[in-house]
């Protein structure tokens, strides 16, 4: 009885079988009807990942090597692969081997720590793992995994036992995009109970196939300020995370289809179809939307931003072009000037923002860019040369590297832990 | 290019293209680069389901005569089937036929208006449909499809521009179960406007295999409640919504997998070690904090606790056991002596609370039935069994059937919708 069709026959006459017992109907323990399988290749103390579904007993995660055991039901498949990484290249689709009972297995070779994506693909067939929680990601709802990070200084981003915030939904009808959208909204520890007092609103954006649960799902952005807030490194602030994908309506949505075999300017332009109406939807409706509902403090010095990816060119487009909303600003692995065919030039970026560095520093409280030490070249790079163009044009702002991640949700979760204690300093 | 490994390169290509172009780096269009399949059997007037992924063509349903179509890219499968459904029997799998293109499509008969999860099957592997948003159900995040209402009555459950209310995550640790857990609440539109206005709390259960996102995310019970409230139907009030799964430290977790071919008894006993702690979790950890953390009304008369399925099962248990803290109570689709092999005898049942009807009826403002016509005889017949032996004993109570709906999602929210507005009359 190893089927994934006798799992569900399973499921069905167990949960009558249940039901004649009397009170349950279903159950959640299915991913847990897993016979133990032959792993000969391993050693090590593997353990649950802390990304499976409640009882799924694979993948499993050995901490100290970090490498992962997979195990898929597919008796019936003929190719089960799994392409799991972080790596900074083209990362490997890895083949599980099938054992006697049906079930196919891998033990991987050390995977980087942090947050990954990954799909298993049956038989070429991209899917997800059943054993683990899906976040999405690249358009989808996506297996994830989370690998423990070996280093102390990464437990910013473990829930401990201090006062935590709240993350909350918050939906809103767009006079921009004329649609329903959400907003998600963390407010600090103590919000409630302290009816009067007001708050420094972040605005934080996720990346591209992403949406706006990424921050608090898979950046763990809640609990890394929690910690912060407790520890009395980061001011008690608001953090507002928007989706990052607005079209003006009757604008026609481009086929992507056909862009495929196209023209990246092409592909570029219908993205820039899909975002075109982000800005406007933040600064014309969810920040006067936000500065009514919550009890934020309502100037340019008490509104930052940053964004990571994609996220992190919306924050530049956004703030470069409202400074009179917005003092800080965060690029994590992205932003204007650091991937592309445009260099930098500070007398006309931006309308001249950065012309006189003086008065930038002035206006702009934090300049903020990093990047993770793995990633793509294009990225890391790009991001090393702007950088030395803002040293050599004398504009002041933070540089920081994470070591070994690439791009992904650790080099996030950092560069916030890294970026936020940084806020709201200067009023 | 239509290959499942070609989505994916072209994902990555494509992505190095647009950071050639200088932003975006990743994309949540994947999912639109689809082909047009032929579905030759089809007429009617195909839209992309309001539960797909942004920009997924697939599935789509024609809202007249509610069927779907499905298209599902796997040009190596030999066998691709779909499970969706909703009827009151064992809802059989649907062959998918391969077009040309690699990829397999399907138009299925008239499917059951409301939420269904639904599996795809890709060579007998349980697998998501890449084109739908993931909801957790069954004990792992599942596809889902919302196949529209043709009832005008339904629209109850429809964002409508009223005033909302948010939905909150809220973090607590469990000295009960010790372990990191986590409460949905939503709070009505105006809480945070009325600081010093108090409301009255329901706790609302998932069922088996759900967890405590279930209610707004497939239940909607934000939306139904905001328009409730928006017309004055319903008064005013926080949900709390906790997580049915809870067990105490230390005691041994059944491997399940042993249970599979064991007797109903065994199974059941299993599961009551999973839901244990779930009485003491919610009375002595969650009751408090609710009561600490939000403006509440602290007493039985504006306490109501209502759950689906085995959360109606839990709801008989806690509040029969605890009629010191809650006057209101909902069995949706569940709830003691529905099911069983134990028949209700008013004068022996949790302690004789039935005993006495005109005491019974003083003490509990409501206690509320309801299930669906379409569900499995053995729970629609156990319920209508149960609501004679109340009938038969002279207890009061309300008994609500959803037309047409069996064991699923627009079943209980229609519960939800009638039972919302009787709350809290009667203090």
């Amino acid at each position: 009885m190893t089927t994934s069709s006798s799992r569900r026959t399973f499921l069905k006459s167990g949960a009558g079988a249940v039901i004649a017992g009397g009170a349950l109907l279903k159950t959640d323990l299915v991913a847990a009807a897993q016979a133990p399988a032959s792993f000969p290749e391993a050693t090590g103390t593997f353990q649950p990942a802390e990304t499976n579904v409640p009882q799924a007993q694979y993948p499993r995660v050995d901490a100290r090597s970090r490498r992962v055991q997979f195990r898929i039901d597919a008796p019936q498949a003929r190719q089960v692969q799994v392409m799991v990484g972080g790596g900074g290249g083209e990362t490997p689709r890895m083949n599980l081997v099938k054992q006697s009972d049906g079930s196919w297995t891998l033990t991987t070779p050390p995977i980087v720590e942090g947050f990954h994506y990954y799909p298993v693909y049956i038989d070429g067939f991209e899917s997800n793992d059943p054993g683990s929680r899906t976040f999405f990601g690249e358009g989808r709802d996506m297996s994830g995994i989370e690998i423990p990070s070996p280093l102390a200084s990464d437990s910013f981003y473990r829930m401990r036992d201090v006062p935590h915030g709240q993350v909350r939904e918050h939906y809103y009808f767009s006079g921009v995009t004329q649609e329903w959208r959400r907003i998600i909204v963390y407010t600090p520890p103590g919000y409630d109970q302290e009816p009067h007092r007001r708050y420094p609103v972040l605005y934080l954006q996720h990346g591209a196939g992403e949406d706006e649960t990424g921050w608090t799902k898979q950046g763990r952005a809640n609990v890394i300020l929690d910690n912060l807030i407790a520890g009395g490194e980061a001011k008690p602030m608001i953090i507002v995370m928007a989706y990052g994908y607005a079209k003006f309506p009757g604008v026609a949505a481009p086929d992507l289809s056909r862009l495929r075999s196209g023209s990246p300017a092409a592909f570029f332009a219908a993205m820039q179809v899909y975002t075109g109406a982000f800005a406007d939807d933040l600064t014309k409706v969810v920040v006067p939307l936000v500065d009514k509902a919550y009890r934020t403090i309502r100037d340019r010095d008490h509104r930052a931003m940053a964004g990571l990816s994609m996220g992190g060119f919306q924050t530049f487009e956004v703030t470069l072009n409202h400074l009179d909303m917005f003092s800080y600003i965060g690029g994590f692995s992205g932003a204007a000037f650091v991937l592309g065919n445009t260099r930098f030039d500070p007398k006309t970026a931006y309308h001249g923002v950065f012309a006189d560095p003086a008065a930038f520093a002035r206006r702009v409280h934090l300049l903020w860019l990093g990047a993770g030490t793995n990633e793509m070249p294009m990225i890391h790079r790009g991001l090393l040369a702007f950088q030395r163009d803002l040293v050599a044009a004398h504009i002041q702002h933070v540089f920081y590297q994470s070591p070994g991640t690439a791009h992904e949700w650790l080099t996030w979760r950092r560069d916030l832990n890294d970026f936020a204690p940084r806020l709201f300093r200067a009023a």
